[in-house]
């Protein structure tokens, strides 16, 4: 896709060096900070160049609306990936989107919103991306449901007991994907399994009881579809991300791709395995579950949570086991019959959570002193 | 489908028992009997009921084409099934197709009735059912290449050598699948997916170096779609010829099932495995394919002679090891440049090659004496 795709803006979260970097490659016309007070660094290293900075939200989300743009890839980390979401969808760029966090707080207002502009929105997430791609040319009614396939992270086939102590560097240690440290501790929890459940309730419109999930260890099948007559189609490719994001980039045309990969190679591979995942080894997909299906402000706050929980287990002041305790705890505070409709109503439940979590994560590690 | 489909005609090749049952069960206009010999019978079974009952080829070629039919499922074995089918889609009718070797002796001509008429040929063969589900809703250029499994059969694993004097009931011993005689041997023997790739070769126009085949023991995945992005699009079902067969008869809409059939459960399962097929081991298949590489008319011969040296191992006249050597004998023994163009042409080659065959396994029987 050289030469065939321009561009023309780029924000990033906190890392200065890196979007300079960037910027610098693929001459944008604007770079957004979201961290303000990184910005002037920013400016100064960009003074050379045509390159217009902006800062703070504000900035982020005026490069996901941009005139210019046709397509905007949302991939920011976490809930401050849902403002520049919605602004694009509302926009009516196609939304190539990375950012499960936004479906999984705002999906009423993501739909909502796409229902009124005609935005197209392209799921990034490998196993929404089969998804899509297993329900291309399906029919009204051909689709029986949706089955997630989980690779079950580093600590699959162990007890939650065994791994309630389990160290930074082994819940980092992801079998297949390399990806950022929260996403792959949410794989470790498979958290990250009951947050792509809910995103595909929204991205799909399909009812819960029709989403399941299939722990698949070596994440060669990306996904399947159950058809009315109890087969299935299946998506299938090496782990690469640049896949999806290629496929949401070029759609509807699928081109070959221009970047190394190893090919997939079933023969070689010689087996695929699965398994039905278990509730009681991971608390924190039977927390996103429930959450999900309870609905409201509880996948926001179960969200939230989780994002401060698997800071502080990052930033070694939690042990592994408890992140799910923190999830647990903050959602049996949640206000249940708190309005949730608006954005400020999802940014208030959000920042509820968030304080809720800290705090119950630090009762937590004094009770471990 | 109960009340949905209303069968207008019958057609059989020598079973006049089974072909009055099933007259009596449901109550075609018209029933017809291959074996012209057989067919009084059937009229005598039939003298209290409507059903008007013909004979011969000309009676099965009638029954294909009858005017009050939709669709036309043509499941007859071996070359016998090839002038019904080409009548039937000459006549414009949907022909859901599980009879390939039609399609192996005269692709070229069923292709081209196709174009002519429009006639849309469902393939019923499970694998290939699956590549046109996995095809469906695929735009131009986004197909790298088709690849189609095959359980391996009864002597999966073993050396050519170890089996070249396996018995009648060993090389009737399929793993998974309940079919007929010659095609269970077929699939012992791999030829099975032999004229599987040149059926799939004629059924999607696809050139011979973008099939591939796997085996693939479980036979759950039953076909794989390779995409131009290397990704790939499978489908997986329970091995039930009945969904094919129900996909055909409901296309373009997907029905749950009203039969019995075991669901997929993949987790129950636990591992799905693939394996290259060898052609070293399993010569059969190496000669199929490359029968269908050279064309003309050597796909026609060695699919005929291969029925016949069938026939000769079911009757216990040829060791399982010596199919290969007729076919092979018969294939060197082809006249490249006979024409190839018209049915007379076919059936010319046709019944050239099963006389050869049967000549080749006389000597063989012989010689073993």
């Amino acid at each position: 896709m050289d030469g065939e795709v321009e561009v023309v803006g780029l924000a990033a979260g906190t890392n200065a060096g890196l979007l300079a970097q960037q910027a610098r490659a693929f001459h944008p016309r604007v770079a957004a900070l979201c961290d303000a007070a990184q910005s002037p660094a920013l400016t100064a290293s960009l003074a050379d160049t045509a390159v217009r900075v902006l800062a703070g939200p504000e900035g982020v989300a005026e490069v996901a609306t941009l005139a210019e743009a046709d397509t905007v890839i949302s991939a920011m980390v976490g809930f401050a990936g849902l403002a520049p979401t919605l602004g694009a969808v509302r926009a009516g760029k196609a939304v190539a989107l990375a950012n499960k966090e936004s479906l999984v707080a705002g999906g009423h207002l993501v739909r909502a919103a796409q229902k009124e502009s005609g935005a197209r929105v392209f799921p990034v997430d490998s196993e929404h991306a089969a998804l899509s791609q297993c329900l291309e040319g399906c029919r009204d009614g051909a689709v029986k449901r949706l089955v997630l396939t989980a690779s079950g992270g580093p600590f699959w086939g162990k007890k939650a007991a065994e791994v309630a102590a389990a160290s930074r560097a082994q819940a980092l240690a992801h079998p297949v994907w390399r990806m950022g440290a929260k996403i792959t501790v949410d794989s470790a929890t498979l958290m990250n399994k009951g947050l792509e459940v809910i995103e595909a309730h929204w991205l799909f419109d399909m009812p819960w009881d029709r989403i399941d999930v299939l722990i698949h260890p070596q994440s060669v099948v990306h996904s399947l579809v159950e058809m009315a007559d109890g087969s299935y189609v299946a998506q299938l490719a090496t782990a690469d991300m640049r896949l999806p994001l290629q496929y949401a980039l070029t759609y509807p045309e699928r081109r070959a791709v221009r970047f190394r990969t190893e090919p997939l190679d079933l023969a070689a591979l010689g087996r695929l395995e699965f398994a039905r995942p278990s509730l009681e080894e991971f608390p924190c997909f039977a927390l996103a579950l429930a959450a999900g299906r309870a609905g409201g402000a509880f996948p926001a706050i179960m969200s939230a949570a989780n994002e401060v929980a698997v800071g502080e287990f990052l930033g070694d002041r939690l042990p592994f086991g408890a992140i799910a305790e923190v999830i647990r705890a903050t959602l049996d505070a949640g206000a249940a019959d708190a309005a949730f409709e608006t954005y400020g109503d999802i940014a208030r439940a959000d920042a509820w959570a968030r304080k809720r979590a800290a705090e119950e994560a630090g009762r937590l590690t004094r009770a471990r002193r």
